[in-house]
């Protein structure tokens, strides 16, 4: 998905957000947003969002010396959800349809997103799970998601951001473990997850978990690593988590489910949802072979 | 007041809002952009909001041939608020308080705001004139508000957008108005209100209407005309309606009432209120004088 006009002030909020972060110098913060709006002058309009937030967030780093300002929010974030995961273990256990709730739980983590929601604290996570669990959905791909899970060899599940990551767990915990791969950012932008997160999460005690080699905000083939980009290429199936990775993915040619909440404008016009739809959908690609096999 | 790093999104949201008002060319609407982003980088931190606004909104002008994207809504706006006015007249007439019910409207109105509330539609505005008439209001300025209106020789109201000088009208018929000389801009900039709102809303029957010169959409003074200089010199009192003009006048040293709803963080921090408050309050310049008729 290209970038928009509309996602400008969106990022220069995140530099804002982020530079707070690192420093309390408002020099600093006017040095690098000027920097930032330098870039964005002759920003290619063709590449996704996640492509141009991964030049401004490697600029800030640069400019700062910080490349890990969400660091503390992470951890938080990850100790939070982990408090609440035996809850909702239970809730998914207790559920008359347990795959429908873990997968509404995934998307409700998918709210701690520091790049969308920027204020988003620790108090507001218990309200927003409990809207996703009660909130309209759409599950005309659940039954495909079950059967895709099953039918599948190799599965590549690419995670989002940290404490998501609990979520994430819940989810994988209803699904055939040992054929899935999870993958996890190469290095830190804003609060994607990183090894160490999938590690908190006690997803590395269960499945193999991997590092894509990229500090970009969701899965820029180019910029991976050429062992996660073999990875990638051998799976049959992939679940991509996450705004940033549908923005990046979802003209990738490969059998994907996209698990996301979408969070704004931009990428609810994309997906041709209102905002704050929670989304379990199919790649282009993978509704092409699914026909085919009907056939 | 000086204008601050968060206001750079909100810019380049009004950015986006005015372009498209004057083209669906998304070409034209990039080019733009690019050109404001190019502006942006090198601004001086030390203007007004209004200054780099107005600097922007001239920008725009000259790239797309069209000074005046806000015509057709600013026409709407003054029907609406004409078509409530007869029923908003009424309620102040019958209300226990007319004085403080005229200031309370006369802050609603201030809500027709295309730089900030860009998404505002016509079916909002009921719904924020009845919020406003039950919203908390701190009325400590009210008394001494009265008390300047009476004492002073000559009173400039300050304008702000059109539909809201419907609304203005309404407080100045509680107000002696053979001493009121009512300024608008001098040319189009958002839906500020110019000559021809004025004389929509019914104000020029009423009392003096001048042009102040100037595009911004506030008041600065360098950038106003002689003549207007002189009649803001001139005055004893001020009434600055909105927050472009207080944005622009905060620091000047003038006996000045504003009146406003605080609608974004930048200014409901340096006002220190919350975003949303109804505000009339004295400038620093009127507080210092009182305190020495004081004494």
């Amino acid at each position: 998905m290209q970038i928009y006009l509309d996602c400008i002030p969106c990022i220069v909020h995140q530099v804002l957000t982020s530079v707070r972060l690192v420093t309390n110098d408002v020099q600093v913060h006017e040095q690098i947003v000027r920097e930032v709006l330098t870039l964005l002058v002759d920003m290619d309009m063709r590449q996704s969002p996640p492509a141009i937030a991964q030049k401004i967030h490697q600029l800030i780093g640069q400019l700062s010396g910080e490349y890990d300002p969400y660091k503390e929010k992470k951890q938080r974030f990850n100790e939070l959800s982990l408090k609440i995961y035996p809850e909702l273990r239970r809730r998914i256990r207790a559920s008359a349809s347990p795959l429908e709730t873990a997968i509404r739980l995934a998307i409700a983590g998918n709210i701690i997103d520091f790049g969308v929601n920027r204020s988003l604290e620790e108090t507001d996570l218990e309200e927003k799970i409990n809207d996703s669990l009660t909130s309209d959905f759409d599950k005309t791909h659940l039954r495909s998601f079950k059967d895709a899970v099953i039918r599948a060899k190799d599965i590549l599940y690419l995670g989002d951001n940290a404490g998501e990551v609990v979520f994430d767990r819940l989810l994988i915990e209803l699904l055939p473990w040992e054929k899935i791969t999870f993958a996890v950012k190469g290095r830190p932008v804003i609060n994607d997850a990183t090894i160490e997160d999938a590690e908190m999460a006690g997803l590395a005690d269960m499945v193999n978990v991997i590092e894509n080699g990229s500090d970009a905000p969701g899965t820029i083939l180019e910029s991976c690593s050429h062992y996660f980009r073999n990875q990638f290429a051998g799976a049959d199936l992939v679940i991509a988590k996450g705004q940033g990775n549908y923005e990046t993915l979802s003209a990738v040619d490969k059998n994907i489910f996209f698990i996301l909440k979408a969070k704004c404008p931009v990428i609810a016009r994309d997906l041709g949802c209102e905002v704050g739809e929670m989304i379990l959908r199919k790649s282009k690609a993978f509704e092409q072979e699914q026909v085919y096999v009907g056939i």
